[in-house]
């Protein structure tokens, strides 16, 4: 589910960097599989990459769908965003580089891994996809 | 309309792959323009390409944008993960790798293809475009 | 807020097209922090970009989020669009070359820009942002 895209100036993170921020991410999902959480980290030159038409090469922008949950209320939303920017603090602010970042919602009922639908929340195969942290087939309870 | 994102490991898929599985593709959306259809393929590095915090080098993660038509009902929405499913097998499960996607359904109001909005489903209009291949003027009905 | 995502044929832009085509888009925004605009340009080879099933080497496609505003009529959506085929024309139309958009709208209440929540519309904040062209602490004006 939260697949997180990263779009950032060239050179900004190393192979080691992008694994711990990842895993910081990856973190935030503590109440899902491991394995929903995708992230792709993507260079962009500063000719390629304008902030209010200037080219930009100190700035990271993500863009985040949410798949699997939604937040249910104005206090959960601004809850999470705080801890959004918590995670990624130490790779991009504490480094001085400017950031900005956006979530969508979309569907859980058009959504696939591994040729199955996953399960819905806290159910027994939920449980048994965090705790295997693989797909497996579903029994449906 | 619906544009396919597909990110992938470095030489996972040849030319000749990628033309093919975006023809697999295309042919998902029998009732609709061919020229609706775009698909976008990316390679994505290892070290730029996380899941459940680990590099993923086997893995293809897709993301779609349905534009010019909505899903109605549960049923439609199971019924067509498992086409998009059966199309994208021969070349990424029966190959051995890993694979996630899931589609967002994005306003029909806020979509232009050469300078024009397209027709409404059903009419003269989509189907002209649709026997010509290409965006042609508007008559309107 | 917005983001656009603009795919295009290798070299079909220049850093100064691209840095003059960012201009245009962000004077599309003219009520907004001009720092809201955010624009990202991508290469995508033929070989990786397929309409209809066929490789493409003179198609842009583009998709846009918007964040801060939502377009709150049938009327404001056509207009819109209008604009954006009016600020890309010059670069992509009368080139010759073929193009698609769209814009899907997401959470407002899902969004920060350098640890903070981007302020509401029309409020002493948003004009502060908007004078000085970056985000500075909130007032709660």
């Amino acid at each position: 589910m939260p697949l997180w895209k990263v779009y950032h100036p060239v050179g900004a993170f190393s192979a080691d960097d992008k694994q711990q921020l990842s895993e910081r991410i990856t973190a935030l999902y503590s109440r899902l599989p491991k394995f929903y959480v995708g992230v792709v980290f993507q260079e962009v030159a500063a000719d390629s990459f304008y902030v209010g038409g200037a080219p930009a090469s100190n700035f990271v922008r993500i863009w985040v769908d949410h798949i699997a949950r939604t937040l249910p209320s104005a206090e959960a939303r601004t809850w999470w965003i705080g801890q959004c920017d918590e995670a990624l603090a130490p790779f991009i602010r504490d480094r001085g580089m400017d950031w900005e970042f956006h979530i969508d919602e979309t569907s859980f009922e058009l959504w696939s891994i591994q040729g199955m639908r996953p399960p819905t929340a806290n159910t027994e195969d939920e449980k048994r996809w965090i705790a295997e942290n693989r797909p497996t087939p579903l029994t449906g309870t």
